[in-house]
């Protein structure tokens, strides 16, 4: 039995995730509250993954599309779990709740809640708790805390877990690597946090605002976003939200001290461009609204820090842009920051590759016989790489037109629907237009929530469930 | 000197072009119009055609890339002379003129003219002979009056101006095979002419309906488009619209008795699927706008036709259906109908063969190892083929976006935009929620153009142009 294999898998996962929930159940203690929800739903996953884990199988090799498998159902089922305490302690529908959840650990930070400051303080952290989870993968914090597999076999999971082109091994060991991913995520959290107590935030909005920064998710505990805050403040958010959109082996490099190898990266260069463009893009087209350049320049960097590493943080409106400044934000909503960041998004490594494919073809349509090959990083890419790109490309399209065909149907505006399918599935969460994304009906929330979990986990996982079913 | 080959051609092209710009000329003598211009500019184009073809070259062969800059060149200046008429005699502006001639020769059917009534019979009977010239390919019209190469040679010329998967020789001379297009060409188009005079239609109307049909075009004599004539004219258009979608090659196989083949086709299957399935989804959306289920199923059948066709010719406002449906539309739009046909878009052919890349694609994910062949209307694609179809659906996108962009900075809303932008780009004319193609900025007008003869030419000359000038 195969998929014995799998779920004894997906019980360590779980058993993992059960001491996680216990965490916003102090948070809650801590603050007066008895959010007894939190420690039931842990005791009943814990439970439960320990049935789990007594399965007995066959056999003990784990396969790559084993990987996708766990990998899908693991995220449904940790949102699944994740939504309880939101239904219980917040009042959400099911659907809503999901909906939430999934938005906390695919760290898009679309919310459903209109008014976040009459929720409970271990609601408010949970959200942004499920989005440092999220942040660099549920699994691979997971596998942070119970070693769900010995070997360097458990490698297919964080590779489906996280398949872009970035998961290397920063060294021999994959346990290693995932402490060194770690080390850097958590230090980068931890000073900002710090940051951020310096410049005047309360320790609890410190705490979630910098967890919310790390996943690059976006809840907020204020409905505000981070609007009321000091300035120093939005600069702290707005310079971190750009710093986890960079390819965090990039930090690796900077912490074993090879500049050299760091700066070198075309990954890195174009996404500084990008981000670049688009604040002098958004600053060029918002002069003559703000009361001063300072404003405007202010507005311009956070915003574009937001939208492009897919967090979603906002410091007042993002509907004063004009339209051509919507579009490139659209864009780059879907494109997003670094392959091996927390950012969702199709990639900036991909565009760069997709790019070198148009630039080559075009040179085959003028030399038909000129052979050239793609390099990246300074290496050679494999054709094959090359041809999962554009399929991936494909698979992005095609899906994204058919969430945004069934989204439409709730007969908004195009444009609304076009903002909020990219919004979630670029698992960014701002968004242009929308008063709420609790307006929209069940059906688009749960192929949105379908749209947020196929672009954080880059559609294999979730298409290789769906084909290998079907047999 | 290569390039004083190219020119020699092109000298040759305005040979054929200056008779045609008799034709308007007498047609305005018919109606006791003086549309001098017509004979003006027809006598310039032939003596410049002529001193063009006096240019001595070294060589003799024609090269594909040759082919692409013939065409590309050809359709700029025919549009550029075809133009001239339209500034003096219908008091346009050198950018608006330019725009309603790409506009005419690219069968899109976007017009400048809020109110065409006014116009002279000739500027009337200009317009849509325009889309009658372009609709098979200003070239291949002018090589059915002048031979412009004696060999098959010629065959590159055609290839250039209708690159899609379609033109293959029907039968062993390249002459004879245009001669068959031309027929039924000719022949269909007399059919409408002759339907739409029995419905009661006026001569005049019949005949500018039946080539704008024809083209897929869309001017209309009338602001009103087709909306005031019979319910019968209506009907006639309609399934005129549809049958101009069809590939050529079909009627070809139908004329010489092959009905096997000819319902065999993929691609016809799908056409009509696609097209059926529209029209269900816009009568659905539509029953309880109408006053009778009639008037929403006329409706739908005709939009559905003039959408998909790339025609454009509207009874009615297409702004009453929902969200959904234009969206659907909007895919259609560039998608449009059949290879081989008179439509502009990306073709129904390149659509299939992008699913069946993107099903292998799945299947790869799921069995690593697994190797399948695609295969289209019975035959084996070659991997090539399915190359560059991927590359055109990159270059198709990568341009849409480029043009969107551009069109944007006119700060109308974002779903304006698009809307001009694909119905432009899919040669369409037809809009939601654009009262008129004037408002846009002379810049806009002048992307829209490009992009126009880029939907039209398939992209590829207008690249390989701009390409190799580079060098």
């Amino acid at each position: 039995m195969r998929n014995k294999l799998i779920y004894k898998y997906i019980g360590k996962v779980l058993i993992g995730y059960s001491f996680l929930l216990i965490l916003p159940f102090l948070v809650g203690l801590y603050y007066n509250e008895l959010p007894l929800v939190f420690l039931y739903t842990a005791l009943e996953t814990l439970a439960l993954g320990f049935l789990l884990t007594r399965l007995k199988s066959d056999r003990k090799n784990l396969f790559a599309r084993d990987g996708f498998k766990i990998v899908t159902i693991s995220w449904v089922v940790i949102s699944l779990i994740g939504a309880i305490p939101l239904m219980v302690d917040a009042n959400l529908s099911f659907v809503d709740a999901f909906f939430e959840a999934v938005s906390g650990f695919t760290t898009t930070g679309a919310t459903m809640f209109d008014n976040v400051e009459i929720l409970p303080k271990s609601i408010l952290f949970w959200r942004d708790f499920m989005h440092f989870i999220g942040g660099m993968g549920v699994l691979a914090f997971v596998m942070a805390i119970v070693p769900l597999a010995k070997s360097d076999k458990s490698m297919y999971l964080l590779k489906a877990e996280m398949p872009g082109p970035s998961v290397s091994k920063l060294v021999p060991s994959i346990k290693k690597t995932l402490y060194y991913l770690y080390g850097i995520y958590f230090a980068l959290t931890l000073i900002e946090f710090i940051l951020l107590l310096i410049s005047g935030m309360p320790v609890f909005d410190s705490l979630l605002i910098s967890m919310g920064t790390a996943g690059t998710g976006g809840f907020s505990p204020l409905s505000t976003s981070v609007a009321t805050y000091s300035v120093m403040a939005k600069i702290v958010v707005s310079v971190f939200m750009f710093l986890f959109g960079v390819n965090f082996n990039i930090y690796f490099l900077i912490l074993i001290k090879d500049f050299k190898s760091a700066f070198k990266s075309e990954e890195l260069k174009v996404y500084i461009g990008l981000y670049l463009f688009t604040v002098f893009l958004l600053v060029m087209n918002s002069i003559n609204i703000f009361s001063s350049i300072n404003e405007a320049l202010l507005n311009g960097f956070f915003n574009a820090s937001s939208f492009i590493s897919s967090t979603g943080y906002s410091i007042g409106d993002v509907n004063i842009y004009p339209t051509a400044c919507r579009l490139w934000i659209l864009f780059m909503m879907v494109v997003s920051a670094c392959a091996g960041s927390t950012c969702g998004g199709f990639k900036v490594s991909r565009l760069i590759l997709i790019f070198k494919i148009i630039k080559r073809d075009i040179q085959k349509i003028v030399h038909p016989n000129s052979v050239s090959m793609i390099t990246f990083e300074g290496k050679k890419v494999e054709e094959e790489t090359l041809e999962s790109t554009k399929s991936f490309m494909f698979l992005y399209i095609l899906l994204i037109l058919i969430i945004l065909f069934v989204v439409s149907l709730d007969g908004f505006s195009l444009e609304t629907s076009i903002n909020a399918v990219f919004s979630t599935f670029g698992n960014v969460g701002l968004y242009f237009d929308i008063p709420s994304f609790s307006m929209f009906s069940d059906l688009s929330k749960i192929f949105m929530s379908i749209g947020m979990l196929l672009g954080r986990l880059e559609i294999y996982p979730i298409i290789a469930l769906l084909v290998s079913r079907r047999k």
